[in-house]
């Protein structure tokens, strides 16, 4: 976890102090339902939640002894609670409660992400609704191709986002699930109830099937998620370092008044936000790795899980969570040119219309291989002129193509508003009606 | 591809007469569309039907040439079906042909996969109601726990893939998707209605927003699903070998009569094939990454995810697809020892009791701390003795305990069956009434 | 094994016939030093050199009995040399062969690599000579930044690759071991003078200890280098890939006549060779990770390997040879155009000279703050024109700046040449004298 | 980075408080050559020695208006030593500091690992001397195979570790290099000897070519070198947790007094440690593919390496140190229990001499097929006993064994020292003599 790439509500969840709080949640639920069932006093599950407290320096000092995060965690609590303590933790394992806890951190930090996603997704549909008709060039290959809209760009970026919106809530669902089972998951010597009625309290589904823990298939797929999702953010990032290059600046991040870009050379406006996205998206990515290392713990479990966990959990929900909101800021402070991109858009000498006229010239009887050469020649041309020569005149000047189209025609395969005639349906499909 | 590790059905899907009859379809119907739209003639499309034809020795020799696989392909279709040929591919562009024809080999792959799993799965439930309460030492941190039985091994097993299987379904889901929107995904020179019919004959949905290409956030959830679930070929794997291991031994492969296990020891008979699956899963884990790398293609698109393709689409698919398969015969002729496991439960002097002990103790009125000190100062010893020393003559002697509870008591708390009283509840989440 | 990503030599190396080919040498040399120790008949190590010889299908029909590849070769040896066969293999493990096979298949594979980076770096000074001195814009971020040479961007792409023929070099040396040290790597029925021959003879050194197996973190550290050199092929074919854009368009793959950009664009002349690379890359990268997962073997080996190795063996090698041959002949036949690099370096407005004018107010006695905001306040209205109105214009008409800096001082810092006065220092550093 | 996996002196070298050491060390460093070199005053570069000084918080105050943590950096300092200051960062780049003090940051840290890799091999040393001849089962697949010692075990361990420290001291020399080369590396503005001067100030060598930054794929190479270390780690890790595992019992981690091992079951003793090796193990693992994936910068540098390294510089390094001397404490440690380990060899009935009799047969004239036939058939007698029966008992009464052996011949094949008589011969290569 690194201050600069944090935000407070996120790194909250992984604090000690918000840990101890679920695992005390947990504890004083279950001595709850085992209350009910009769297994305990009801006045000791009482007097767990008037007198329990625990404190984290005190906890860490008895862990420093016995070497045991939770039986740490049990004894400063009968400290504070007194000799009822002794009903909390009846039949549980250490497990029941890292495990419910993490199921509990991990979807509280999703739905934070959830949330950063929306406002993601917000400001992608302004911004797309704005430039939906702002022409521009479309790449492919990094080559001028056909013209698209700004608008459309932002529309492909909305609709991944939807989709990682909804691989997100389905990652949530993975790993929302809490075990509250024994040793070994036999629930030998605590009731099934118990595990019910704290999935209940803890906002979780019961997990089917535990082995003293949680399988860990469901956290492997919970952090592939948000690597793609993270690959999405780099998508987007990339676009926009692209669009922010010197000579193609049809895009800028916003640059603010105090801001130097380089202590070298002053004159430079670099796309810095958009390359730390870059950057921690290889990181969130990484992570999905040691998750899928994970799964395969040996018999009911083995604890090396763990340690991965401590660093992944909160490192890849606090990295992603602040790259949602970079990127979300990115988006709506973005300094959009559409001057230079009709200029971008036209600097090819009208080659983007190639199609056009290969498409007329089949329809007007040429075979396509024919009608291929004939629109490539003139368009090599223009090519090797590096725009200055226009297509569209040595379209007119070429005999093979005049004896099937007229000025006009060649003309009409010129314009521009041609290419955005399904932008909206295209919007209708991404945005709905 | 190694012939090894491959079954006929999937490579089947990905041979070069496979890919190139699904672009023929895919072209035709797209000219069925443009027919229907008036754009192009009726007899065209219908010619395609009746004289179209490939050859794929003929593609790859016009492919030397232009360097571009869909124009040979187009190239060579036209030689067959003549002059009416350039009515195909009107207002397409090759991404159109390859993507839509990857979404359908994905899907058809993805169905192979989903009956593997459905076999796997039959296989788990089979052999776990068969051991539903064949009793065996659970073990955590590879040290005996307390007492499963091995039919609720099988049916963690069964629930993992019943979850991956879910997972595969929306994996599915998410790369079937079908794109004809042409150069840079505007539809300026085709109609949305070619691509919905197209969708629609090839079993697919239509993408929402295209950009020449299908986005690869798709791609990238899809490989990182088998990647995870690969992740669970190797839990089960790795399960299979600890139970065979010398010391161990409850559970091993089929041995064939023929087979050897070692060139130079003739009494070995090893865990080969789920080793083989543990190498297998690494590699099908390793496919996820070029594709999550894929995402961040240049603009409109670049194609660097091309070759990545070329090789995870096969490979991926094939090694799940013989991964599974060979896991689901390693399931139905596992070998199951259910004396030795019973020997291996014994063989700690009945240290797997010992939280039954504790929680007595606690019950019957002592502190949780001085019970766990009780339990482990005669633990220890058992331990020590490797089993020899048996806990409860240990506990019997013990005044501490025996002020607390009788002999009758304590011999209670070493009764087996008393933890699988719960497994009726599990196999009834897991597999239903 | 993708045909279109492979060269044949490398892929001979890896074809059954030569596999087979080196286990029968080594059984050969082993059986060779086995008689000089008197262990077999000096006859017996005759007659295998001699009338040794197998057939490929045949061995495959015995494995599908045996299930054991090295018996079935040793089976159809003995088939062809008769009873001497039986003195063949003794004392050895399949291991010893197998092991032995891949260090040299892999130092084979190696020589390969070698000579393709021989190839690539003489094509990359040959450029960077022919380039030297031809100016072009650096830019970071993907902005201008100052001027530097194309031969210089050369240089370095020449340094990097040959740091990584250095770590391909210390790679081969970590994979080159011969084991012929019996079941579990104690000689106890093989003498280590069988070893010793066998390595001198292979040409391999000895693996100092084995455990049936030759260590893993030797290859995962082979396999890592692979992936390092992939990576560097990866940032090449990205900087090319960066210099055809249309919009900055300095470098060009070369194009041949017959060849198609686009299906539907008749005027694209895209980086398929590189973006090609872009994707092998992640390929080769990819495969470093199941070759690390593979080190960790249980105990004296487990055979999880196998399966891995069988798969990025060829894979990782065949695709890197292939990968840096394709880069050697971009490199070779890249279109250069210094004219467009020029007219790049000009359209900022002489932005690029900025940091020269802050080190000379700074050393004219204003405070480095107070000059980096007397630059940027004027480099920004550049800027905002788009070039249109050039840096020195506004500097001389600055009174700030004049009242420290002459005219002809200005015009002095806006020299191209200034910032090439140290490639000779740089080259000589790169290629030596 | 986790406190709980992190040590104070490799956590002291990633603490702002060193970086900006460095930083003013360089910069301190640059300005004496820069006077020495006449283009400042020497005054100046005294002054700076004499008056720098900086303080974090007020760095970060100032990084927070002008967003630049190099230009914040020299601010404060100038606060400190006055006019003078303006004399510091002459001619240099952001980056002329940051990757020098990455490169100063990477070689102290390696610098550590070394020292740590030499204590975990003198442990190693001590242990495998200790247990030269202690018999043990030599393990494949987790099957019994041939008995080996405990001391060629460590001795494999300490040959891997050696050969990863001699990876490290190669990694290290990767990333000890330093640029002072400015703004895109051409030396514009500053004297390559200021470079010369500041790499021998700081321990570093000059990098030959530089692009504002030095080139990733260093980076790539040393994180791949701390991944594949890593990976030996878990190895040696997996193996202790192998010996641990209940029915194995051969060795252990050393459990202090006051440990709990459960908090349900008190007779536990996990290994606890060396399964967290094998998690921190894999995390180490994951940061070399980011680390990969930052070679492709564009052009001659963009900043998405950052964000990566400010993570995996740290993160790699500290885990990785923690791990070394985590295992060094439990190889130093280190419960072996050579009775068991006696117990466990002879538990299958003497299988584990079956190879030698299967050789003594072939050298008495029986073809290699018909002894393994032979062996075997008695062989699985013994295995399905579970080792009830011995195996020389069977063939004694074997008169196909009979026939060609004498009772005494079969009982010398049973003789455990013949395993060992080349265990010197393998100290000797490993440890030298």
């Amino acid at each position: 976890m690194i201050p600069r790439y944090s935000r407070p509500d996120m790194v909250a969840i992984w604090e000690p102090e918000s840990k101890f709080q679920i695992w005390f949640e947990i504890e004083a639920h279950a001595t709850d339902a085992l209350a009910e069932l009769g297994v305990v006093p009801k006045e000791a599950a009482k007097a767990i939640w008037a007198k329990g407290k625990f404190d984290v320096e005190r906890i860490d000092e008895i862990e420093r002894e016995v070497k045991h995060d939770v039986i740490a965690f049990l004894t400063n609590v009968a400290e504070n609670v007194g000799e009822e303590a002794r009903f909390m933790h009846q039949g549980m394992t250490s497990s029941d409660v890292l495990d419910t806890c993490l199921a509990v951190q991990l979807t509280r930090a999703t739905d934070i992400l959830l949330a950063d996603m929306d406002k993601l997704l917000a400001a992608l549909k302004t911004r797309a609704f704005e430039h939906k008709l702002t022409p521009t060039i479309g790449r492919s290959h990094g080559i001028h191709g056909e013209p698209v809209t700004f608008g459309l760009k932002l529309a492909q970026a909305y609709a991944e986002f939807e989709r990682n919106r909804e691989r997100l809530v389905a990652a949530r669902k993975e790993i929302a699930t809490c075990a509250i089972s024994g040793a070994v998951g036999t629930f030998a010597n605590i009731d099934p109830k118990v595990e019910a009625h704290v999935a209940e309290k803890m906002g979780l589904e019961v997990e089917p099937v535990s082995t003293q823990v949680i399988p860990r298939d469901r956290h492997a797929q919970y952090f592939a998620t948000l690597a793609v999702i993270a690959s999405s953010v780099e998508r987007l990032a990339v676009e926009i370092r692209h669009l922010q290059r010197t000579e193609v600046l049809e895009a800028e991040e916003y640059f603010s008044p105090g801001q130097k870009g380089s202590s070298a050379m002053p004159h430079k406006r670099n796309p810095i936000l958009t390359e730390n996205l870059t950057g921690l998206a290889r990181m969130v990515r990484s992570f999905a790795l040691p998750a899928m290392e994970n799964v395969a713990l040996w018999h009911e479990r083995d604890i090396s899980h763990s340690s991965v966990e401590r660093m992944i959990g909160p490192d890849a929900t606090i990295t992603l969570d602040f790259a949602l909101a970079r990127l979300t800021g990115v988006v709506e402070k973005l300094l959009v040119y559409p001057e230079r991109m009709m200029k971008n858009l036209d600097r090819m000498g009208g080659l983007v219309h190639s199609q056009r006229v290969l498409l007329a010239l089949t329809q007007a009887g040429i075979s396509r291989e024919d009608s291929y050469r004939i629109v490539q020649r003139n368009a090599m041309k223009v090519w090797e002129s590096d725009g200055e020569i226009a297509l569209l005149d040595l379209l007119k000047a070429d005999p093979d193509v005049t004896a099937k189209l007229s000025e006009a025609e060649l003309e009409e395969r010129f314009n521009l508003d041609y290419h955005f005639k399904h932008v909206d349906t295209i919007f209708t499909r991404v945005f709905g009606n």
